[in-house]
């Protein structure tokens, strides 16, 4: 899939098929965070990896805005390293990357976060140098995905030509 | 391009060839930004687009960081709305989909910040009400980009499997 049309067609999906992920996807997408760009290329993050359906349920029991993390094929935990100065910013870009390259392999996800999630720490054994930033669960939809308009504001008034409130007309 | 490779070969342009950006690829860009997921859809962003030589050659001066915007056929000055709980992250997202979508159209640019950017609000007439979060300079690069292997820590180092320390092997 383009670019454009990944970011231009990506929904958040919070119900997933039972259908698993094949490894090379999967690689993909962990492969997306990992290559992402940040700041002083510091790379200030971790990602679990989560694929069994024990943990995952543990994860869905603990998400509490993403309950559904349970139900979905694949969970990759970012953790972020707490001596980064950037770390917010730099991992917001990788899960960015790691949602689109599964979308364009039809993969689904919603960013889980983004507090009360010490408590994925001893689940998965993430010492305490790092924060539990965000879980993102994937999976592939378990009903059609529309490609409808998205609910956004205009783009006049997110985007300004030249100087702040001159509407960008293209 | 296809999502995995944009996000595989994309690196940090710093030297801009003198050739402007067609404004169907600037629409993209700007669109990129625009239409990104955002913490419950508040989209707390602002985009300037800035094109005009004059400005670019003051933004280029206001930056530290980031001297060669004066030379970019384009930049974009991220704003985030002051009272936004996770701004930083959804404006992070947005920008990834913007760099992205540019590079899917061999457009280069890079991240210009984080701070001192306080100067630039008068220059644009952003409002008190908004932070200057970013500058992300692009263009065309000056030289032929390679696509050779990035400087990143062992895939295993930052990702596990199932566990914090059990390396992702994939």
């Amino acid at each position: 899939m383009e670019v454009f049309d990944a970011i231009q067609t990506m929904l958040a999906v919070r119900a997933y098929a039972d259908r698993p992920i094949p490894p090379d996807t999967v690689q993909r997408i962990v492969e997306a965070g990992w290559l992402t760009g940040s700041s002083m290329n510091l790379q200030p993050w971790h990602f679990v990896v989560v694929q069994e359906r024990e943990t995952l349920r543990k994860l869905g029991a603990l998400a509490r805005s993403g309950p559904y993390t349970a139900d979905a094929a694949l969970a990759i935990v970012v953790a972020i390293d707490k001596e980064s100065r950037f770390g917010v910013s730099d991992a917001s870009r990788a899960i960015q990357s790691m949602m689109l390259a599964a979308w364009a392999e039809g993969v689904g996800s919603n960013w889980v976060g983004f507090h009360g999630l010490d408590a994925v720490k001893p689940l998965l054994g993430i010492p305490d140098s790092f924060d539990v930033f965000a879980i993102i669960p994937f999976g592939y939809p378990a009903q059609p995905v529309g490609k409808g308009k998205k609910k956004r504001k205009a783009l006049g008034e997110v985007a300004s030509g030249e100087r702040f409130g001159t509407p960008f007309s293209g």
